[in-house]
């Protein structure tokens, strides 16, 4: 069975990108948690973040740390949540989730994010994320 | 205001410890979301986790990685979801919780764990944690 996580990374699935360098890229989750969810993946397929060489491990918690930097101020959020569950897609995955108090991150506030959230939350993101290219 | 984990590090507030390096240290949180969960801090104080030194971030998360592998051994569940919230206390941590699905790490599961659970879980995990000594 083909991962949808790479066929998004191959452009064969379209996503709201916000970020992408030559190991990680980053879209908006289309079942946010709250506006602003962001899945950071690496571009090899690895099932678990945990199975990820400790090199690459590394990079992309780095990479997380300088993306939520970033993702706070575009959303203007307290905090960004990260979490990291191996369930849903087996290709290594981080949340990056805008929250305002930890309750935020309950995964039963899930919803279906509307194509207008969404354009409108990357336009957000990739102009706090362009100092960061 | 002295800061309680600095306390607990110290020593000057018992907890059930499981893991404890020059840099890092954990122990179980008495109100955990589920059985086993664990909270892994710095020993340095550090408001933040995001606020970090890269070497320091990178290690924390790297030592994330290697408890969580004993970790779901000792409490036999399908995944350890890492989470980093930032909120309840100003000392960089990370929860690392045992959990069968994605829908356990919901906050709203908190409860507080009677002495007789922690020190079993923490028997379990000491047991397996101690060949990463």
């Amino acid at each position: 069975m083909k991962c949808i996580f790479c066929s998004i990374i191959q452009g064969n699935i379209p996503v709201y990108k916000v970020w992408e360098d030559a190991n990680f890229f980053a879209f908006l989750d289309i079942h946010p948690l709250q506006k602003g969810h962001t899945l950071l993946i690496p571009k090899n397929h690895t099932e678990e973040v945990f199975e990820l060489s400790d090199e690459l491990y590394a990079k992309l918690f780095l990479t997380a740390q300088k993306l939520s930097k970033s993702l706070r101020e575009a959303m203007d959020s307290k905090k960004i949540g990260l979490v990291v569950e191996g369930f849903g897609v087996a290709h290594a995955h981080v949340h990056l989730i805008p929250i305002n108090n930890p309750h935020e991150l309950n995964p039963e506030k899930a919803y279906k994010a509307s194509e207008e959230e969404l354009k409108e939350t990357q336009v957000s993101i990739l102009d706090s994320f362009k100092e960061l290219i």
